[in-house]
Protein backbone atom coordinates (compact mmCIF):
# COMPACT_ATOMS: atom_id res chain seq x y z
CA UNK A 1 0.00 0.00 0.00
CA UNK A 2 1.17 3.41 -1.27
CA UNK A 3 -0.22 6.78 -0.44
CA UNK A 4 1.17 9.82 -1.84
CA UNK A 5 -0.05 12.56 0.17
CA UNK A 6 1.58 15.12 -2.60
CA UNK A 7 -1.40 14.18 -4.37
CA UNK A 8 -4.21 14.01 -2.03
CA UNK A 9 -7.04 15.08 -2.74
CA UNK A 10 -8.91 17.92 -1.25
CA UNK A 11 -12.17 19.85 -2.19
CA UNK A 12 -11.95 23.38 -1.62
CA UNK A 13 -15.76 24.05 -0.92
CA UNK A 14 -15.18 21.47 1.85
CA UNK A 15 -13.18 23.19 4.64
CA UNK A 16 -12.93 21.01 7.73
CA UNK A 17 -13.05 24.32 9.44
CA UNK A 18 -14.82 27.25 8.41
CA UNK A 19 -14.46 31.02 10.06
CA UNK A 20 -16.11 34.13 9.04
CA UNK A 21 -14.94 36.80 10.67
CA UNK A 22 -14.46 40.90 10.95
CA UNK A 23 -11.26 42.73 10.72
CA UNK A 24 -10.97 46.38 11.89
CA UNK A 25 -8.33 48.59 11.33
CA UNK A 26 -8.24 52.26 12.96
CA UNK A 27 -4.98 53.79 11.94
CA UNK A 28 -3.34 56.22 14.38
CA UNK A 29 -4.11 59.94 13.18
CA UNK A 30 -2.18 61.79 15.03
CA UNK A 31 -3.63 62.55 18.88
CA UNK A 32 -6.91 62.59 16.61
CA UNK A 33 -7.93 59.05 17.23
CA UNK A 34 -5.30 57.88 20.03
CA UNK A 35 -7.93 55.96 22.55
CA UNK A 36 -9.55 54.07 19.36
CA UNK A 37 -6.42 53.61 17.08
CA UNK A 38 -5.25 49.73 16.81
CA UNK A 39 -2.42 50.40 14.34
CA UNK A 40 0.30 52.92 13.48
CA UNK A 41 2.06 54.01 10.40
CA UNK A 42 5.90 52.53 10.81
CA UNK A 43 7.83 53.13 8.10
CA UNK A 44 6.14 56.27 5.61
CA UNK A 45 5.29 55.69 1.84
CA UNK A 46 8.58 56.45 -0.58
CA UNK A 47 8.54 58.07 -3.49
CA UNK A 48 7.31 55.42 -6.29
CA UNK A 49 4.34 56.38 -7.82
CA UNK A 50 1.07 57.65 -6.17
CA UNK A 51 -0.24 55.22 -4.02
CA UNK A 52 1.84 55.07 -0.65
CA UNK A 53 4.80 52.26 -2.14
CA UNK A 54 6.51 50.72 1.27
CA UNK A 55 3.91 52.69 3.93
CA UNK A 56 4.61 50.07 6.32
CA UNK A 57 1.68 49.94 9.16
CA UNK A 58 1.85 47.44 11.96
CA UNK A 59 -1.55 46.49 14.16
CA UNK A 60 -3.36 44.25 16.80
CA UNK A 61 -6.79 44.98 15.40
CA UNK A 62 -10.07 43.66 17.16
CA UNK A 63 -11.21 40.91 15.17
CA UNK A 64 -15.47 40.71 15.46
CA UNK A 65 -17.94 37.93 14.57
CA UNK A 66 -20.20 40.50 13.16
CA UNK A 67 -19.80 43.73 11.08
CA UNK A 68 -19.78 45.92 14.20
CA UNK A 69 -16.77 47.63 15.36
CA UNK A 70 -18.77 47.87 19.05
CA UNK A 71 -18.85 44.26 18.48
CA UNK A 72 -16.65 42.41 21.61
CA UNK A 73 -13.82 40.58 19.63
CA UNK A 74 -13.26 37.41 18.84
CA UNK A 75 -9.82 37.39 18.57
CA UNK A 76 -7.27 39.84 18.04
CA UNK A 77 -5.21 40.44 14.54
CA UNK A 78 -1.69 41.46 15.05
CA UNK A 79 1.04 41.76 12.18
CA UNK A 80 1.63 44.26 9.83
CA UNK A 81 0.88 45.23 6.23
CA UNK A 82 2.41 47.45 3.88
CA UNK A 83 1.49 48.84 -0.23
CA UNK A 84 3.57 47.90 -2.88
CA UNK A 85 2.30 48.84 -6.00
CA UNK A 86 3.45 51.84 -8.29
CA UNK A 87 0.44 52.42 -9.95
CA UNK A 88 -2.75 51.22 -7.73
CA UNK A 89 -3.64 50.55 -4.29
CA UNK A 90 -2.64 47.17 -3.66
CA UNK A 91 -0.92 45.70 -0.09
CA UNK A 92 0.89 42.52 1.40
CA UNK A 93 -0.27 41.60 4.42
CA UNK A 94 1.47 39.07 7.44
CA UNK A 95 -0.53 38.74 11.04
CA UNK A 96 -1.28 36.15 13.27
CA UNK A 97 -5.04 35.41 14.27
CA UNK A 98 -5.18 35.50 18.31
CA UNK A 99 -7.72 33.56 20.30
CA UNK A 100 -8.38 33.52 23.86
CA UNK A 101 -11.94 33.08 24.54
CA UNK A 102 -13.99 30.00 26.14
CA UNK A 103 -14.93 29.16 22.46
CA UNK A 104 -11.39 29.19 20.82
CA UNK A 105 -7.97 29.47 21.98
CA UNK A 106 -4.93 29.16 19.77
CA UNK A 107 -3.95 30.88 16.73
CA UNK A 108 -4.03 31.02 13.15
CA UNK A 109 -1.16 32.66 11.09
CA UNK A 110 -1.94 34.08 7.33
CA UNK A 111 0.20 35.60 4.43
CA UNK A 112 -0.29 36.86 1.42
CA UNK A 113 -0.69 39.32 -1.61
CA UNK A 114 -3.90 41.57 -0.78
CA UNK A 115 -4.82 42.32 -4.40
CA UNK A 116 -7.03 45.18 -3.40
CA UNK A 117 -8.12 45.60 -7.08
CA UNK A 118 -10.07 42.63 -6.93
CA UNK A 119 -13.73 41.75 -4.98
CA UNK A 120 -11.84 38.92 -2.88
CA UNK A 121 -8.55 37.60 -2.73
CA UNK A 122 -7.10 34.51 -1.15
CA UNK A 123 -4.51 34.97 1.48
CA UNK A 124 -2.49 31.83 2.50
CA UNK A 125 -3.30 30.10 6.32
CA UNK A 126 0.40 29.01 6.79
CA UNK A 127 -0.08 27.53 10.18
CA UNK A 128 -1.98 26.89 13.39
CA UNK A 129 -1.65 26.75 17.15
CA UNK A 130 -3.86 25.67 20.21
CA UNK A 131 -7.40 24.68 18.88
CA UNK A 132 -6.04 25.31 15.35
CA UNK A 133 -2.69 22.83 15.83
CA UNK A 134 -0.86 22.77 12.51
CA UNK A 135 -3.57 24.06 10.45
CA UNK A 136 -3.65 24.85 7.12
CA UNK A 137 -6.18 26.75 4.51
CA UNK A 138 -7.06 29.71 2.63
CA UNK A 139 -8.55 32.96 4.11
CA UNK A 140 -11.01 34.86 1.57
CA UNK A 141 -10.66 38.95 2.05
CA UNK A 142 -12.99 41.86 0.84
CA UNK A 143 -13.21 44.69 1.85
CA UNK A 144 -16.12 45.90 3.72
CA UNK A 145 -15.26 49.81 4.23
CA UNK A 146 -12.61 51.88 3.90
CA UNK A 147 -12.05 55.50 4.80
CA UNK A 148 -8.94 57.63 5.83
CA UNK A 149 -8.27 56.40 9.09
CA UNK A 150 -10.31 53.06 9.17
CA UNK A 151 -11.29 50.25 7.47
CA UNK A 152 -12.83 46.48 7.84
CA UNK A 153 -12.21 43.91 5.94
CA UNK A 154 -14.20 40.47 5.67
CA UNK A 155 -12.41 37.37 6.18
CA UNK A 156 -13.70 33.75 5.55
CA UNK A 157 -11.25 31.41 6.97
CA UNK A 158 -11.18 28.33 5.37
CA UNK A 159 -9.17 25.16 7.15
CA UNK A 160 -8.23 22.10 5.08
CA UNK A 161 -6.13 20.77 7.34
CA UNK A 162 -7.78 20.16 10.66
CA UNK A 163 -5.71 17.57 13.45
CA UNK B 1 -5.71 0.93 8.70
CA UNK B 2 -3.54 3.80 10.42
CA UNK B 3 -1.52 6.17 7.93
CA UNK B 4 0.74 8.54 9.85
CA UNK B 5 0.90 11.66 7.76
CA UNK B 6 3.32 12.99 9.71
CA UNK B 7 6.14 10.35 7.91
CA UNK B 8 4.83 10.47 4.91
CA UNK B 9 8.11 9.73 2.33
CA UNK B 10 8.46 12.64 -0.22
CA UNK B 11 11.39 12.51 -2.50
CA UNK B 12 12.97 15.56 -3.15
CA UNK B 13 13.88 14.63 -6.68
CA UNK B 14 10.13 14.34 -7.99
CA UNK B 15 8.16 17.45 -7.21
CA UNK B 16 4.47 17.61 -8.23
CA UNK B 17 4.95 20.82 -10.02
CA UNK B 18 8.10 22.69 -11.13
CA UNK B 19 7.83 26.08 -12.07
CA UNK B 20 11.70 27.52 -13.29
CA UNK B 21 11.08 31.76 -13.13
CA UNK B 22 13.10 34.88 -12.86
CA UNK B 23 12.57 37.32 -10.35
CA UNK B 24 14.04 40.90 -11.45
CA UNK B 25 14.58 43.72 -9.31
CA UNK B 26 15.21 46.99 -9.78
CA UNK B 27 15.54 49.17 -7.44
CA UNK B 28 14.00 53.28 -6.94
CA UNK B 29 17.39 55.39 -7.09
CA UNK B 30 16.29 58.89 -6.22
CA UNK B 31 14.40 59.82 -9.51
CA UNK B 32 17.02 58.73 -11.84
CA UNK B 33 15.45 55.05 -12.57
CA UNK B 34 11.41 56.46 -11.57
CA UNK B 35 10.07 55.09 -14.54
CA UNK B 36 11.83 51.76 -14.62
CA UNK B 37 12.07 51.12 -10.47
CA UNK B 38 9.82 48.29 -9.44
CA UNK B 39 11.00 48.10 -5.52
CA UNK B 40 11.99 50.94 -3.22
CA UNK B 41 13.91 51.25 0.06
CA UNK B 42 11.67 51.39 3.07
CA UNK B 43 14.17 51.76 6.16
CA UNK B 44 17.60 52.58 5.79
CA UNK B 45 20.62 50.46 6.96
CA UNK B 46 21.67 50.78 10.56
CA UNK B 47 24.68 51.24 12.45
CA UNK B 48 25.77 47.67 12.84
CA UNK B 49 28.16 46.54 10.51
CA UNK B 50 29.28 47.39 6.80
CA UNK B 51 26.93 45.01 5.12
CA UNK B 52 23.60 47.49 5.33
CA UNK B 53 22.23 45.31 8.04
CA UNK B 54 18.42 46.36 8.62
CA UNK B 55 18.34 47.98 4.92
CA UNK B 56 14.83 47.29 4.12
CA UNK B 57 13.60 46.93 1.14
CA UNK B 58 9.69 46.87 0.04
CA UNK B 59 8.98 45.53 -4.15
CA UNK B 60 6.58 44.61 -6.57
CA UNK B 61 8.69 42.79 -9.21
CA UNK B 62 8.04 41.27 -12.59
CA UNK B 63 8.91 37.76 -13.13
CA UNK B 64 9.84 36.24 -16.23
CA UNK B 65 9.99 32.78 -17.67
CA UNK B 66 13.40 33.56 -19.19
CA UNK B 67 16.09 35.71 -18.31
CA UNK B 68 15.17 39.12 -19.63
CA UNK B 69 13.60 41.85 -18.10
CA UNK B 70 12.37 42.68 -21.30
CA UNK B 71 10.06 39.71 -21.53
CA UNK B 72 6.52 39.64 -20.63
CA UNK B 73 6.22 38.79 -17.07
CA UNK B 74 4.34 35.27 -15.77
CA UNK B 75 3.83 36.61 -12.64
CA UNK B 76 4.81 39.38 -9.99
CA UNK B 77 6.33 39.03 -6.80
CA UNK B 78 5.34 41.17 -3.79
CA UNK B 79 6.78 41.32 -0.65
CA UNK B 80 9.81 42.31 0.64
CA UNK B 81 13.62 41.58 2.05
CA UNK B 82 16.13 42.86 4.64
CA UNK B 83 19.57 42.61 4.88
CA UNK B 84 20.55 41.15 8.35
CA UNK B 85 23.97 40.25 8.63
CA UNK B 86 27.08 41.89 10.31
CA UNK B 87 30.03 40.09 8.61
CA UNK B 88 28.91 39.82 5.05
CA UNK B 89 26.00 40.50 2.68
CA UNK B 90 23.08 38.34 4.00
CA UNK B 91 19.09 38.39 3.22
CA UNK B 92 15.77 37.47 4.40
CA UNK B 93 12.62 37.69 2.11
CA UNK B 94 9.18 37.05 2.36
CA UNK B 95 7.15 37.68 -0.54
CA UNK B 96 4.26 36.22 -3.08
CA UNK B 97 4.11 35.00 -6.31
CA UNK B 98 1.36 36.33 -8.17
CA UNK B 99 -0.08 34.69 -11.51
CA UNK B 100 -2.94 36.41 -13.42
CA UNK B 101 -2.46 34.83 -17.28
CA UNK B 102 -4.08 32.24 -19.03
CA UNK B 103 -1.74 29.82 -17.94
CA UNK B 104 -1.96 29.83 -14.23
CA UNK B 105 -3.95 31.86 -11.97
CA UNK B 106 -3.48 31.93 -8.07
CA UNK B 107 -1.12 33.07 -5.45
CA UNK B 108 2.82 31.35 -4.26
CA UNK B 109 4.01 32.73 -0.95
CA UNK B 110 7.47 31.97 -0.25
CA UNK B 111 10.01 32.89 2.69
CA UNK B 112 13.19 32.30 4.15
CA UNK B 113 16.32 33.26 4.34
CA UNK B 114 18.51 34.08 1.62
CA UNK B 115 21.83 33.06 2.64
CA UNK B 116 24.10 35.07 -0.42
CA UNK B 117 27.46 33.68 -0.13
CA UNK B 118 25.74 30.06 -0.67
CA UNK B 119 26.00 29.80 -4.46
CA UNK B 120 22.21 27.93 -4.27
CA UNK B 121 19.85 28.56 -1.08
CA UNK B 122 16.45 27.02 -0.23
CA UNK B 123 13.25 29.23 0.77
CA UNK B 124 10.19 27.56 1.94
CA UNK B 125 7.09 27.29 0.00
CA UNK B 126 4.31 28.16 2.61
CA UNK B 127 1.34 28.40 1.14
CA UNK B 128 -0.80 28.66 -2.33
CA UNK B 129 -3.99 29.72 -3.00
CA UNK B 130 -5.75 29.13 -6.62
CA UNK B 131 -4.15 27.05 -8.85
CA UNK B 132 -1.80 26.63 -6.47
CA UNK B 133 -4.28 25.37 -3.74
CA UNK B 134 -2.38 23.90 -0.54
CA UNK B 135 0.31 24.02 -2.12
CA UNK B 136 3.98 23.00 -0.22
CA UNK B 137 7.31 23.09 -1.16
CA UNK B 138 10.78 24.60 -1.63
CA UNK B 139 12.27 27.11 -3.72
CA UNK B 140 15.58 27.32 -4.67
CA UNK B 141 17.13 31.03 -5.22
CA UNK B 142 20.61 31.71 -7.33
CA UNK B 143 21.60 34.77 -8.36
CA UNK B 144 22.33 35.67 -12.20
CA UNK B 145 22.70 39.20 -11.75
CA UNK B 146 23.90 41.39 -9.69
CA UNK B 147 25.10 45.52 -9.24
CA UNK B 148 23.71 48.54 -7.81
CA UNK B 149 19.86 48.97 -8.21
CA UNK B 150 19.54 45.82 -9.96
CA UNK B 151 19.44 42.15 -9.25
CA UNK B 152 18.32 39.02 -10.93
CA UNK B 153 17.71 35.71 -9.79
CA UNK B 154 16.73 32.41 -10.88
CA UNK B 155 14.02 30.84 -8.58
CA UNK B 156 13.05 26.85 -9.16
CA UNK B 157 10.30 26.71 -7.57
CA UNK B 158 9.43 22.78 -6.19
CA UNK B 159 6.29 22.10 -5.03
CA UNK B 160 5.86 18.65 -3.48
CA UNK B 161 1.95 18.84 -1.94
CA UNK B 162 -0.34 19.76 -5.27
CA UNK B 163 -4.25 19.55 -4.49
CA UNK C 1 -9.56 3.12 -0.29
CA UNK C 2 -9.84 6.64 0.61
CA UNK C 3 -7.90 8.84 2.81
CA UNK C 4 -8.83 12.46 3.57
CA UNK C 5 -5.32 13.67 4.99
CA UNK C 6 -7.51 17.06 6.00
CA UNK C 7 -8.59 15.24 9.23
CA UNK C 8 -5.44 12.47 9.46
CA UNK C 9 -4.97 12.80 13.41
CA UNK C 10 -1.68 14.01 14.75
CA UNK C 11 -0.71 14.21 18.42
CA UNK C 12 0.77 16.91 20.48
CA UNK C 13 2.70 14.62 22.54
CA UNK C 14 4.20 13.08 19.98
CA UNK C 15 6.63 15.57 17.54
CA UNK C 16 8.45 13.05 14.64
CA UNK C 17 11.67 15.17 15.90
CA UNK C 18 11.93 17.91 18.56
CA UNK C 19 14.65 20.32 19.72
CA UNK C 20 15.41 22.54 22.43
CA UNK C 21 17.30 25.39 21.39
CA UNK C 22 18.16 28.74 22.76
CA UNK C 23 17.77 32.55 20.87
CA UNK C 24 20.27 35.44 22.51
CA UNK C 25 19.35 38.59 21.32
CA UNK C 26 21.64 41.63 21.75
CA UNK C 27 20.36 44.55 20.44
CA UNK C 28 22.41 47.76 19.45
CA UNK C 29 23.02 50.19 21.78
CA UNK C 30 24.88 53.20 19.87
CA UNK C 31 28.80 52.19 19.68
CA UNK C 32 28.67 50.97 23.40
CA UNK C 33 28.14 47.34 22.47
CA UNK C 34 28.98 46.89 18.45
CA UNK C 35 31.02 44.07 18.53
CA UNK C 36 28.75 41.80 20.46
CA UNK C 37 25.25 43.25 18.89
CA UNK C 38 23.41 40.62 16.95
CA UNK C 39 20.51 42.63 16.21
CA UNK C 40 19.06 46.65 15.07
CA UNK C 41 16.31 48.82 15.10
CA UNK C 42 15.13 49.62 11.89
CA UNK C 43 12.24 51.50 12.67
CA UNK C 44 11.42 52.92 15.67
CA UNK C 45 8.34 52.85 18.27
CA UNK C 46 5.38 55.09 17.74
CA UNK C 47 3.73 57.45 19.62
CA UNK C 48 0.19 54.58 20.04
CA UNK C 49 0.61 53.64 23.67
CA UNK C 50 3.50 53.30 25.94
CA UNK C 51 5.11 49.95 25.25
CA UNK C 52 7.08 50.45 21.98
CA UNK C 53 4.18 49.86 19.77
CA UNK C 54 6.03 49.54 15.91
CA UNK C 55 9.59 49.08 17.23
CA UNK C 56 10.79 46.98 14.46
CA UNK C 57 14.54 45.28 15.10
CA UNK C 58 15.89 43.08 12.37
CA UNK C 59 18.27 39.92 14.04
CA UNK C 60 21.01 37.51 13.28
CA UNK C 61 21.00 36.00 16.85
CA UNK C 62 22.60 32.68 18.09
CA UNK C 63 21.33 29.82 18.62
CA UNK C 64 23.14 27.48 21.27
CA UNK C 65 21.85 24.07 22.96
CA UNK C 66 22.39 25.04 26.66
CA UNK C 67 21.55 28.67 28.30
CA UNK C 68 25.14 30.04 27.71
CA UNK C 69 25.44 33.11 25.08
CA UNK C 70 29.67 31.77 25.20
CA UNK C 71 28.53 28.44 24.08
CA UNK C 72 28.98 27.67 20.03
CA UNK C 73 26.00 28.44 18.24
CA UNK C 74 24.52 25.32 16.95
CA UNK C 75 22.31 27.46 14.38
CA UNK C 76 21.35 31.43 13.68
CA UNK C 77 18.55 32.91 13.90
CA UNK C 78 17.90 35.25 11.04
CA UNK C 79 14.60 37.67 10.81
CA UNK C 80 13.18 40.05 12.91
CA UNK C 81 10.65 40.99 15.47
CA UNK C 82 8.50 44.17 16.59
CA UNK C 83 6.44 44.99 19.26
CA UNK C 84 2.73 45.58 18.44
CA UNK C 85 0.51 46.39 21.55
CA UNK C 86 -1.09 49.46 22.77
CA UNK C 87 -1.31 48.21 26.41
CA UNK C 88 1.22 45.85 27.35
CA UNK C 89 4.55 44.47 26.01
CA UNK C 90 3.55 41.92 23.01
CA UNK C 91 5.37 40.97 19.59
CA UNK C 92 5.61 39.25 16.72
CA UNK C 93 8.12 37.43 15.39
CA UNK C 94 8.43 35.65 11.65
CA UNK C 95 12.86 34.06 11.36
CA UNK C 96 14.73 31.59 9.82
CA UNK C 97 16.80 28.54 11.81
CA UNK C 98 20.11 28.25 9.89
CA UNK C 99 21.69 25.18 10.73
CA UNK C 100 25.43 24.77 9.21
CA UNK C 101 26.87 22.00 11.46
CA UNK C 102 28.36 18.37 11.16
CA UNK C 103 24.66 17.86 13.00
CA UNK C 104 22.24 19.45 10.75
CA UNK C 105 22.28 21.80 7.57
CA UNK C 106 19.20 23.09 6.82
CA UNK C 107 16.52 26.17 7.95
CA UNK C 108 13.08 25.77 9.89
CA UNK C 109 10.90 29.05 9.26
CA UNK C 110 8.67 30.27 11.98
CA UNK C 111 6.31 32.70 12.68
CA UNK C 112 4.01 33.76 14.67
CA UNK C 113 2.42 36.44 17.75
CA UNK C 114 4.69 36.57 20.62
CA UNK C 115 2.12 36.89 23.30
CA UNK C 116 4.95 38.15 26.17
CA UNK C 117 2.84 38.05 28.93
CA UNK C 118 2.47 34.82 29.08
CA UNK C 119 4.75 31.91 30.35
CA UNK C 120 4.80 29.89 27.01
CA UNK C 121 3.26 30.88 23.58
CA UNK C 122 3.24 28.66 20.41
CA UNK C 123 4.29 30.14 17.21
CA UNK C 124 3.91 28.11 14.21
CA UNK C 125 6.66 26.16 12.17
CA UNK C 126 5.88 26.84 8.58
CA UNK C 127 8.41 25.28 6.67
CA UNK C 128 11.61 23.30 6.69
CA UNK C 129 14.57 22.92 3.85
CA UNK C 130 17.64 20.45 3.71
CA UNK C 131 17.69 18.08 6.99
CA UNK C 132 13.80 19.48 8.07
CA UNK C 133 12.45 18.92 4.23
CA UNK C 134 9.42 19.86 4.37
CA UNK C 135 8.70 20.05 8.34
CA UNK C 136 5.67 21.67 9.63
CA UNK C 137 5.12 22.19 13.86
CA UNK C 138 4.82 24.14 16.74
CA UNK C 139 8.08 25.81 18.48
CA UNK C 140 7.05 26.74 21.93
CA UNK C 141 8.78 29.98 23.38
CA UNK C 142 9.67 30.95 26.72
CA UNK C 143 11.58 33.77 28.07
CA UNK C 144 14.62 33.11 30.13
CA UNK C 145 16.36 36.77 31.26
CA UNK C 146 15.41 39.81 29.79
CA UNK C 147 17.55 43.30 29.91
CA UNK C 148 17.61 46.58 28.27
CA UNK C 149 19.57 45.17 25.90
CA UNK C 150 19.82 41.41 25.72
CA UNK C 151 16.87 38.58 25.82
CA UNK C 152 17.64 35.07 25.69
CA UNK C 153 14.01 32.99 24.96
CA UNK C 154 14.00 28.88 25.31
CA UNK C 155 12.48 27.44 22.02
CA UNK C 156 11.45 23.82 22.21
CA UNK C 157 10.68 23.29 18.13
CA UNK C 158 8.31 20.57 17.79
CA UNK C 159 7.97 18.94 14.01
CA UNK C 160 4.60 16.88 13.42
CA UNK C 161 5.90 16.57 9.38
CA UNK C 162 9.40 14.79 9.05
CA UNK C 163 10.11 13.62 5.80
Amino acid sequence: LSINPGHASLSKDKPCKRLVLHLHDVLLNGTANEAEATSAVVANQTALGAYKFGKFVVFDDPVTADESLASPPVARAQGFYFYDMKTDYNAWFAFTLVFNSTRHTGTISIMGADLMMMDTRDLSVVGGTGDFFMARGVATVSTEAASLYYFRVKMEVKLYECH
